[in-house]
């Protein structure tokens, strides 16, 4: 193999042009293997594979710095670097992350999951390296997918202005992760029609230098652009026209679907018959498509990520006129839904935890302060094993401390589909819905709470001394402390189910004071900010004696969800155990 | 007057060209003397004047959508559409807000005061407006100066691809409140020379139609370019070229100053010297100056509010290539100097406490994720009596639950300038330092704690009973506190700095226990997911009382200071009488 020769990225300049494409290949058919093993980003890879290989050909990485978007499409690249043994030998294909870490290479500057970033990083890149008098390159690769982002295009204004050399890879796969939306795709369309020719040049328009590749996944092509624009003293694009999944068929044939992949999705003949499970997502769906079927100002917003939703080609079609997809560009899809919802329509905007923090501002400004009745279904939220990069836990804090908004954590099915209707049908507030993470719940009873009552938190079993708030998707948790307690200590706890998160009941907190001593809350994310944080000042100058239970504020990274929670404290043992303890300085409870 | 003929838009439409322009002269008079009396936008309201009653006279608010950005340029358009009493009659000079406010009118759609937003919420009007079978031209106007927003970029992209009726109006006066950076402006500088023709459109590029009209203070000039676009069937953008202070030769001379003025501003004939008086604010620019001199790693960032930190004409030129303004743009200067940071650079960041939150992601992901070692100062945090749009009590609550960032809290001089220099030269962490506000304090000691060591709180002075941890701004207010406990209890209650406002100072809490029964917490911010509630977790399961004090999680709009700190209790008495009713409580301070 080729690939036994090369290490490192200067083995790679040993290589003849014919050796580099039996290079490819190689590496090629262990990314196919290793993410269809063990899963991950399978059609971003695969595309940028050749690009990889030139670009470590012609530069000179680390004294040249790559800065990878998103690093979905860093593997080719750590392949080159150092780390090939995370795909040649199935044992150590957990060794390294499936994003860019500067703990494991020196070619790697920054841990990066979120997407639009490149840029503005390479430009600081760029910037230090023109502050301190050194040489060299700064490569920023950058999807087009990524392009309609903010923070990219931010960045694409100033670096344009750098005045020095930075040079940026737009890798025009023709694909976000589902359809691009925007009219910069237009453009990128036009230029790739035009062989890069067209007057209308949105890079050039920005002050870019400018070339363009047609053929993005042959080495010796990209090779000739990388040459011809490195040592530019001056901000340049070379616009490259890639293949999503190249390489591999059933990538090609179904892009979205191979952007990222489970384990074995390649093993599998054929799509499965759409399931008929019911989860919180066919609610979801279910809800949306009957809105929109019956109510003609219905819309749902997305923000380029429709398949964590499930919105399938099939869903999108059907609701046609009343589906957007703003591309990467979360603040837009705030922003939009606000003025949708400020105007009469029924925007129902759906985001995954981990993205929400995109749009905090017009969180505040343009949807909270002008009290926009819209609907944000907030999915994933909650403690996991993600990637540093990819955590869920911080949403309850960040939604949690802006005024107006109703942020709401249903515990089962029927409290979330009565929240969705109660969201839907007001007019009052901007409502946010922790959509439930996990097995799915059911009490099999129509919840008819009336959540116009804000701040209601629901006493679900009476109980004395120890009152156990599990807020929703702990909601279970609380249930089986209460148990646990039972049994230990003979004490019939109270349990409360909040509901809301945004605000506290005090009447009933109140109520608590005559005949309990001990209140627990349990939250499913950080407890900094978070929900429980409340209920302690609350009592602050009671004698209650609260115990708040969640995340601790940290960038956990990859930490297997039981360890976590065995490190939080998140076990019915160990909050039992605490407690116990907390009962013992209750002298109040002593008898 | 003409003046007297118009209240509403549908007035406007029976004047001639000629009683426009005397309109315009009589508009322009009128806010002139308004803005000078009670401070405010000038030079964008004296630019956007002409425009403002082309737009009323062509179009047909509020059947057709007005929206405009950041609202700075609101005043012409408020005296148009029934409010001009609020500009003719000194009595009701406060009536109305200096932003578009709905409560006011049906004229405005949007409460704003954050830029780039007006694309964005055109965009979801439009849309509103579709979905429901309705008509009507939904316009945004915009600045120069705001486009370079990520929010106004993703918008741009998006409206581009509404396929229908939305107009933009893109307000060009060469300016942002300072000069414009980015590659942008190069393009609006293009077109201006060419009349509009230049093959190479920004505008174009993403799919708009585009006119332009070099007059943009020529009322007839901008009718004919209205007229023309009114009921587009498709996304359009006319770049109207104005002058920021048309009309006012002293704004037109100087439109950086002329911005936003303080009452009286005209009347002062001449600028006076450069103040030579200390304020934390000439402190960082010392401090700054002093690095830049000695140092060129360092590079000061800012995202188009110079002014904010006093960073003046001449200040700017002395630090020539070690600023950075990347006009507005958060996202951009926050990942920007993170890689600054990260490649052995030295970048402060300087941003107002109100805008921090536009950046929420960056300081996640590409700072704190990253742990880069940048700098960020926050200025004017702290409860004020701001306009809703512009509060700066969020910011402790927001940075302070990011994991890895140490946001500190100075209480003097003395520990700001230390805190500067820790941060500066430390690369462990990010560290945010709240640039203390008010009245310049100074104990005339040079502080030389090492803040490497986290969450270390100072021990002010030790007492017994009652301690009380006055945060940052509020360490004056703890120390009155401390005396009139002392003087109605004749108790001497412990005093103590925290100064870390992202973590707790555990053994110090903990050895609190033995001898004090009450804990004061007191911050210049909203307590939901403050300070203090850490500080009332931690106590959860002991006997200590703990009181928050700080804002309601609310957003108050132009509330005196003081209204607002007898609300939230914030005044020595009413923190007194609280502590005295906790003190009741607490039995084991019965006596």
């Amino acid at each position: 193999m080729i690939l036994d020769k090369v290490n490192m990225p200067n083995d790679l300049k040993q290589l003849s042009l014919d050796e580099m494409n039996v290079l490819a290949d190689e590496m090629r058919e262990l990314i196919i293997k290793k993410v269809n093993t063990t899963g991950g980003h399978m059609g971003p890879n695969l595309g940028i594979l050749e690009a990889t290989v030139a670009l470590h050909y012609v530069f000179n990485s680390p004294v040249d710095k790559f800065v990878f978007d998103v690093s979905h499409q860093c593997y080719p690249h750590k392949i080159l670097t150092g780390r090939k043994e995370g795909f040649t030998d199935p044992e150590k294909y957990h060794v390294y992350t499936g994003y860019t870490a500067p703990e494991e290479s020196e070619h790697d500057l920054f841990k990066i999951g979120h997407t639009s970033t490149s840029v503005s990083l390479a430009a600081g890149v760029a910037k230090a390296r023109d502050l301190k008098g050194e040489k060299g390159n700064v490569i920023a690769l950058i999807g087009d997918g990524s392009l309609s982002g903010g923070e990219a295009l931010e960045g694409l204004d100033n670096a344009a202005a750098l005045g020095s050399n930075i040079i940026i890879i737009v890798n025009d796969n023709e694909m976000s992760i589902a359809e691009n939306h925007g009219g910069l795709y237009d453009n990128l369309k036009l230029l790739r029609e035009t062989n890069g020719d067209a007057e209308l040049n949105f890079f050039k328009a920005l002050g870019f230098d400018y070339s363009y590749v047609e053929e993005g996944n042959n080495i010796g092509e990209l090779i000739k652009a990388f040459e011809a624009v490195k040592d530019s003293i001056k901000p340049v694009v070379v616009h490259i026209h890639t293949e999503k999944g190249h390489g591999l068929e059933a990538a090609v044939a179904n892009k979205e679907k191979f952007h990222w992949i489970l384990p074995g999705t390649l093993d599998v003949k054929e799509d499965s018959a759409v399931s008929a499970v019911e989860s919180y997502d066919s609610f979801t769906k279910d809800f949306i498509l009957n809105k929109v079927k019956t109510d003609c100002r219905a819309i749902v917003v997305n923000a380029g990520t429709p398949g964590v939703f499930g919105f399938d080609k099939e869903f999108r079609k059907t609701v046609g006129k009343q589906y957007t997809d703003v591309g990467i560009a979360e603040e837009h899809a705030v922003a939009y839904s606000s003025a949708l919802a400020k105007c009469g329509a029924k925007p129902i905007f759906t985001v995954m935890s981990s993205f929400i923090q995109r749009t905090y501002d017009q969180m505040s400004q343009d949807m909270a302060l002008n009290n926009s009745p819209m609907t944000m279904l907030v999915y994933w939220g909650g403690i996991s094993g993600a990637d540093a990069t990819h955590l869920c836990s911080f949403d309850m804090s960040l939604i949690g401390n802006i005024p107006n908004i109703v942020y709401l954590a249903p515990a089962n099915k029927e409290e979330y589909l009565a929240m969705l209707e109660y969201s839907y049908n007001q007019n009052a507030h901007p409502v946010a819905i922790r959509v439930p993470m996990g097995e799915l719940v059911s009490t099999g009873v129509a919840d008819n709470t009336d959540y116009s009552m804000l701040n209601k938190f629901k006493l679900e079993e009476k109980g004395e001394k120890i009152a156990i708030l599990g807020l929703g998707n702990f909601f279970k948790l609380a249930k089986e402390v209460k148990s646990e307690l039972k049994s230990r200590l003979g004490i019939d706890a109270t349990l409360i189910n909040p509901r809301f998160i945004t605000g506290i009941d005090e009447e009933l907190l109140e109520n608590l004071k005559q005949d309990h001593s001990v209140v627990v809350t349990l939250e499913d994310g950080i407890l900094d900010g978070g929900f429980g944080e409340k209920v302690s000042r609350f009592y602050g100058n009671s004698d209650m004696k609260v115990l708040n239970f969640g995340a601790k504020k940290e960038f956990s990274d990859r930490v297997p969800l039981d360890e976590l929670y065995r490190r939080y404290h998140l076990t019915k043992e160990l909050i039992s155990d605490d407690v116990e303890k907390c009962l013992k300085v209750a002298c109040c409870v002593h008898n």
